[in-house]
């Protein structure tokens, strides 16, 4: 399976790490809106072409896997290239989704590829634990809850602040509440009880470190609903100690059944991830492979984790997985 | 949806109250074989029918969930009904699953039905857990827990000890051995590290306590290489306090990706279940409704959880799926 990567960030770079894991995958080209020269991959052998020479390259890559952001990129990269290749993107901007869905599927559809959006670990795996605990307790109660990890959005309006030089933002779940969902008590929990916000601010010189403080806990939306902490330190520190991609996060559903709703089941799907980028892509690429064989089956137009039978994801036959993995 | 039930025990009964959960199914036969007059159900104004007339109904039952045994029943019933009828099942021996599967195959495809096996949660949520966590990181480590909740083969091998009136096993997973693994160490687990034999006795009168503990915890496959703990006490307090049907589980898998494999993941699925047979049936009537969408679509032959896109088991649209779950 030939898969080229498009935007060499975080993710292009996840993806070239997972392309390795994966026997059945070969990289074939990066492509990037920067100057090729100057950027360095991991894989020799393998070429860096700007994103305006994407065109030679239509019958010579059977997926491309889309690293763009959500805000700006992947709205009209994924419909773009969706006209030209097989793709799959990792779209996140969830109340955008049926958008993007139907401009990517136009594109995909016209041109006989599959375009995968929405793929990662949420939107992606956590949207999968939601549906398939849905279907089978329909009487019951949705939680998710995010981190420990670094909120990037959080990260960027500390930044905006007055006085604020640099800053990080951790997502923290409440441990009292993930617990009372654990226990099968179904609690109603606001915004305030689900997650605390841990913030990691360095000063501008002369900056008033009360008024920051103030500014930051009573920010609307992103703050004023939550139990907030702010933690000054250096911008040494913040380097060295807050560079990390660790995220994860919780989904859980409580729900009930019996004759008289005696009983009652929690299903749980949790992640614990050392570098959310590295995961992300290996969810990507896996999602990659079922792109291709989809497409392969003479099948075409946008699907999302919902659509993609299991086995597709795979690189294992039907026989082993039922031998080994059922 | 037209649902008939073939077999009216623990599963026969999660089956029913799983339907009215399910506004788009309908309870339309019970098959047993029983003297239907001595059969009793929950639901009001439906046949309670003898299996031995279940051919009259072809037809009229969109989907037939079996609810028979894995060890005498399935392997004879499933190829059987899957002639006649769409069929879910719940057969459960893993090493023979290979074996059932070509039979139901053959018997599905000449008749153009389909047949899901294997559905519940091990196999099935579990069998599904490990195969998405082991297709996105292919360099890692699977661990599954069972329990807390009551080993019926286990209880059954007690029994059979002379001088036991009866028994109750409980498989128990130890906390430490998933803490380890939830830590990411990936520790290599014997047999006695993961798991603890919890059993509750009621001796014969005149039995020797200490002879019978020895007899437990010195049987070879079942109980000796686990730490075994036995506790004696009285009929009435087996039935009155350990007459419950609870289990549940962990899948978690542990793997690492990164340039120099600097990083590792947890991916963790877990499952907390007050009624082991109605959690269960719930999982088989989600399946139910995917076997009659795919043979509307014209589908046939025997699937399992891997071939089936989560969107089928889920009364919920695409387009509901995709705005409120992805």
């Amino acid at each position: 399976m030939k898969i080229g990567i498009l935007g060499y960030g975080n993710l292009g770079r996840g993806v070239e790490c997972a392309i390795k894991e994966n026997p059945d995958t070969e990289l074939v080209a990066v492509f990037t809106r920067r100057n090729p020269a100057t950027v360095k991959i991991q894989t020799p052998n393998v070429p860096v072409v700007h994103v305006d020479d994407v065109k030679a390259w239509v019958g010579k890559i059977d997926v491309m896997i889309l690293c763009g952001g959500s805000a700006t990129d992947l709205p009209t990269q994924t419909p773009e290239y969706a006209a030209m290749f097989n793709v799959v993107d990792s779209f996140d901007t969830h109340a955008k989704i049926p958008e993007h869905f139907a401009n990517v599927d136009a594109a995909a559809k016209a041109n006989g590829h599959v375009a995968i959006i929405s793929v990662g670990w949420d939107p992606g795996l956590f949207s999968l634990a939601r549906a398939y605990a849905n279907a089978i307790l329909p009487d019951g109660n949705d939680y998710t809850f995010w981190g420990k990890g670094v909120s990037q959005g959080h990260s960027d309006a500390i930044r905006r602040v007055k006085g604020v030089k640099n800053a990080k933002q951790y997502t923290v779940p409440i441990a009292g509440a993930l617990d009372a969902v654990r226990s099968g008590k179904n609690p109603e929990l606001t915004t305030r009880q689900k997650h605390l916000r841990e913030c990691y601010v360095v000063l501008e010189e002369g900056a008033d470190a009360a008024e920051v403080e103030n500014a930051i806990k009573t920010m609307p939306n992103y703050f004023a609903d939550y139990d907030t902490v702010v933690n000054f330190i250096s911008e040494e520190e913040l380097l060295t100690k807050h560079a990390g991609l660790a995220h994860g996060g919780f989904v859980i559903r409580s729900g009930k059944t019996g004759v008289d709703k005696e009983h009652n089941h929690i299903i749980e799907f949790n992640l614990k991830l050392d570098s959310n980028p590295e995961f992300t892509t290996a969810v990507l690429v896996a999602y990659a492979r079922a792109a291709y064989r989809l497409n392969q089956e003479g099948s075409n137009g946008c699907k999302t984790v919902f659509d993609i039978a299991p086995a597709y994801l795979s690189a294992q036959s039907a026989d082993e997985l039922r031998a080994h993995l059922l």
